[in-house]
């Protein structure tokens, strides 16, 4: 009975979800000066807000889209537009955390690209937008054979779990990172874990946590959708008749 | 023909695996003053070759033992043993890992345990070994109830992915904060993407593409050992004879 137990756990997922967005916001809000759009810190703010909504967040929330018990009813079309458009704000948010980070390096004069957590969380990325693009091109337009479909959906399945990690691995360094940054003053020093750095630190976990549920979700046997190899669950969206 | 496969692809991995051992090896050697049991930086210099041997390069071999060919032949019980020491050595060098860095920090009076990284690092060796005193009490030792293993197997399988991705973000976390850390002088910036700097990232990348090439074996169905559910397979080692 996977409706019974999916449930609760995607209320969990839920709250947990809105709680890593919330409470980074939160941070940046509280203690790191609150949000512009104007170059200064308070735009590098929206960086890690859009990165953890879009990269974590609502990621996860499009890998377990057929993991819903609704999803195993009726045409699979739906639930591949669901997927690819959750994926797809992912990625522009993920542009727009870019473009805040971009923008207050360039007004602050500070190099861009030099941090593994910058080479990591970039990587990441990309390759979120090349793993969108195959997806698009190989499971939604009309000109992938099915034989292709079905020798790239494992690697489309194994590069989903693969990059959401790297995302996760890039939120933890940037938290780390920005915590050394900011609490480096004698009175708020990141070693004397101050209440920002208990907050942050503490939101590192939460992140991680979620992490794991979206992963435990995705292995989990009993709330995979069937596949069925029928003509319709392989059918790509623009499909013409015949 | 897994056989065929598995073998370059172990091979690869050995190399990649060996690759990140000398190159965070190298690193300490050649641009952090090389190795000591001192208390000094030179002991501290042990915590990253300790970890990254332990908890990523043991711990991913120590997962894939039950992908070995061989494994699928004859009783299982040599391959738990060989999974169990593999994961034992991993556990004991990340505790030598620990004892490196606290004596540093004892040494020069820094603070114990303030970053996410090592909140990360520390929650990653914590849960390693109770997943390892779980796995031995149920799968070797014989008080646990047939039940109770089947039960425990995908808790056990799902952690052990889980730690392992948390083992990953706290080495990332970690070079990326040792490089603050080191390369914080006018001549050597960060920003500044010296030697050390491009070297030191470049692991990092690598640590990850090894974390991904050991998912990559799990999650390959067809590299799975079958599940025979014979009493034999589901044996522990100090079973009394009936």
């Amino acid at each position: 009975m996977p409706t019974l137990r999916f449930l609760p756990f995607s209320i969990l997922l839920g709250v947990v979800g809105i709680l890593c967005v919330g409470l980074t916001g939160f941070w940046c809000y509280h203690w790191r000066g609150g949000f512009g759009w104007d170059g200064t810190a308070r735009m590098f703010n929206w960086h890690p807000v859009f990165m953890v909504t879009g990269m974590v967040v609502l990621y996860g929330a499009a890998a377990l889209v057929y993991r819903l018990p609704l999803s195993r009813r009726g045409s699979k079309l739906p639930w591949k537009l669901l997927h690819a458009a959750l994926a797809l704000v992912a990625f522009l948010l993920a542009v727009l955390g870019l473009v805040a980070v971009f923008s207050y390096h360039k007004t602050r004069t500070i190099a861009n690209m030099y941090s593994l957590h910058s080479w990591v969380g970039l990587t990441a990325v990309v390759l979120f937008s090349c793993q969108w693009l195959m997806g698009f091109s190989t499971f939604l337009l009309p000109w992938a054979p099915t034989w292709l479909r079905g020798l790239y959906k494992p690697i489309h399945v194994f590069f989903g779990c693969a990059i959401f990690m790297l995302a996760i691995a890039a939120s933890i360094s940037g938290i780390n990172e920005k915590l050394f940054f900011s609490l480096n003053n004698a009175t708020v020093l990141y070693s004397s874990l101050p209440p920002e750095a208990w907050f942050a630190n503490t939101l590192g976990l939460l992140i991680v946590v979620l992490g794991w549920m979206v992963l435990w979700a995705l292995s989990k046997p009993a709330w995979k959708r069937p596949e069925l190899d029928s003509p319709e669950a392989q059918q790509p969206l623009l499909e013409e008749d015949k």
